[in-house]
């Protein structure tokens, strides 16, 4: 009998090589014999052959104090937030999400009332969607509150729409606006630090509904891809925005072994973000590229459905791809061309 | 800003309704509306229709500190068993399961090599069990390990078997035998106390390798659903033993809206059960009653399949299909009858 939680002689930290390379070193282990396992683990959801179709599913984890703060995250909320950032990863495979399981571990602080308050969460969000719950567990844990959501969805193999796709002199799309989720959490954590200081202070929240909005009740595109599919345009590739555009856009050139090119000016980013950033000494530019948790869609198209898309307004072409060998790029207001990190930018 | 966990003036323990209680006032509130949800909360597995096909979907927690121990539960031995739980849900559907996703959660306390421990074990379940690894995610959490699987596997409608399918004057079949994984930890347990009395003391395992394996390394019974198909029976009904053969035996009633007798001296108890139930001061019946964690199958069968099974070692006739009005029976060695809750029985 032992301590055997980390039995060897040498430990690496998981700091040392990032949550992205953990589940590249996880995945490399890990192949798929299944003749029917169509997409296994590196994208948003996972793809299995079923007859003539195919099913897609996808796996989140939320745990408190990493995902969420119970201090500004009601538990109705949450539970809205669970379901809707699970379903926007079988939408982002350009899939209409049918059903979900849900698990939640928690512990014997939550009462009844707390846990029906999750779950009348859950169900505004299950109605929204038209999705069924048809599973999962609850359980007891000794600290906090966890949720695992599987959210699933059909479709015609054809339809499915992967990160791997994207082709050079394709356009990039991007659904509705970004930064404005991480800005919404900047008021929530600064409200906090005044609460903790005088629990008697109101908080000041004027003006920032939107962007409270996008952080505490967030919702899946699942408009866009009815409106591309209404417009007979099916994505290159796809992905959804939960760890922020700078990331995602290198998650996407990686999968689909290209380049790109993107505009400082053509980010589409809310009045609200540029009037808050500007409180928060942020640089709103830096919110919607680094932001993370808008679950805005991703996307690139041919060149020939530009018509088709132009003039919609939830809809900006925010660049386009390039050979790998260019790399990936920002070009700022300035006409400079910088090459875009996972987080952040660099000079060449 | 509040702490809004519990923000109503009554609080409801979970703790007076129960952990079926809470399921059940939560299923209440979700009604599947797609016509491909064949089957949603209150079964080992969710059912959905794709195509001709089916595919059948479970999901389970497991919690550091709940589920199970990590001074005593290898992470290798953690990983095999995460995934056999789970894959144990979708047998008892009588289907073969094909691919898991598995989420994980863990503190800084947790090195690379650690993690890499976990997914020895998952790797070699995956391979032991042919499933493939498909997707999931790893997170962060501020304490403790939780790992969330989820467990698919794809089977025709008509050869799902359901918990609410037994009828009047089934038999009651059990494969394997009860008990063991109970009194392995019971063991684990001792020696856990023992060891932080006096950290030098050796364990005293000898002669509770069978009991031990079957806390810690428990195995899914695939074996007896691809032995069922090639006798060319199908059970009427079935589910797996992981909270106990009482409790098990009330949801199969419940779900079938029968009665059961089942008989003491009928039940498949293993020698080292009987010996250390002694040491311990327990009764092998209770412990093979109440103990749970063994992941046997129990199911029902209809009287024309008698003779296919019945000199089969591997499963053991315990009882039979009563009507509901007669109530769920224990027939004690005495030859009294005493009913059978979910945990224990009370003499009438």
């Amino acid at each position: 009998m032992s301590k055997n939680i980390n039995n060897r002689k040498s430990f690496t930290s998981i700091s040392k090589i990032g949550e992205f390379g953990l589940i590249e070193k996880i995945s490399k282990q890990f192949k798929p014999s299944h003749e029917n396992t169509i997409k296994g683990i590196g994208d948003d959801a996972a793809v299995i052959k079923v007859g003539e179709s195919c099913i897609v599913i996808s796996k989140d984890f939320l745990v408190e104090g990493i995902h969420f703060d119970l201090m500004y995250n009601p538990l109705k909320h949450l539970g809205y937030k669970s379901v809707v950032v699970n379903l926007s990863d079988i939408i982002s495979m350009n899939v209409i999400p049918t059903q979900i399981l849900i698990s939640i571990a928690f512990s014997n602080r939550f009462s009844v009332e707390a846990i029906d308050d999750f779950y009348s969460g859950v169900k505004l969000a299950c109605n929204r969607y038209n999705v069924d719950l048809i599973g999962g567990d609850t359980t007891s844990s000794n600290k906090g509150f966890t949720v695992s959501v599987t959210a699933t969805g059909i479709s015609k193999e054809s339809e499915i729409v992967y990160r791997s796709g994207a082709k050079e002199n394709n356009l990039i799309v991007l659904s509705g606006d970004v930064g404005a989720a991480y800005l919404g959490l900047q008021i929530l954590e600064r409200e906090k630090a005044v609460f903790e200081v005088n629990s008697k202070m109101q908080p000041e929240f004027e003006g920032s509904e939107y962007l409270l909005e996008r952080q505490l009740k967030p919702e899946a595109r699942l408009d866009i891809i009815n409106s591309l599919k209404k417009l007979d345009v099916k994505p290159t590739s796809m992905i959804d925005i939960s760890d922020g555009l700078s990331s995602e856009l290198n998650h996407l050139a990686k999968s689909s072994s290209i380049g790109f090119r993107i505009f400082e000016d053509k980010l589409p980013i809310n009045s609200a973000v540029h009037e808050f950033s500007e409180k928060f000494n942020l640089n709103p530019s830096i919110c919607a590229l680094n932001g993370g948790e808008d679950y805005e869609l991703l996307f690139t198209l041919e060149q020939k459905d530009y018509d088709k898309i132009k003039h919609r307004p939830d809809m900006t072409i925010i660049g386009y791809v390039e050979n790998k060998k260019m790399g990936c790029n920002l070009v700022t207001r300035d006409s400079k061309v910088h090459s875009l990190l996972s987080k952040g930018w660099k000079s060449h």
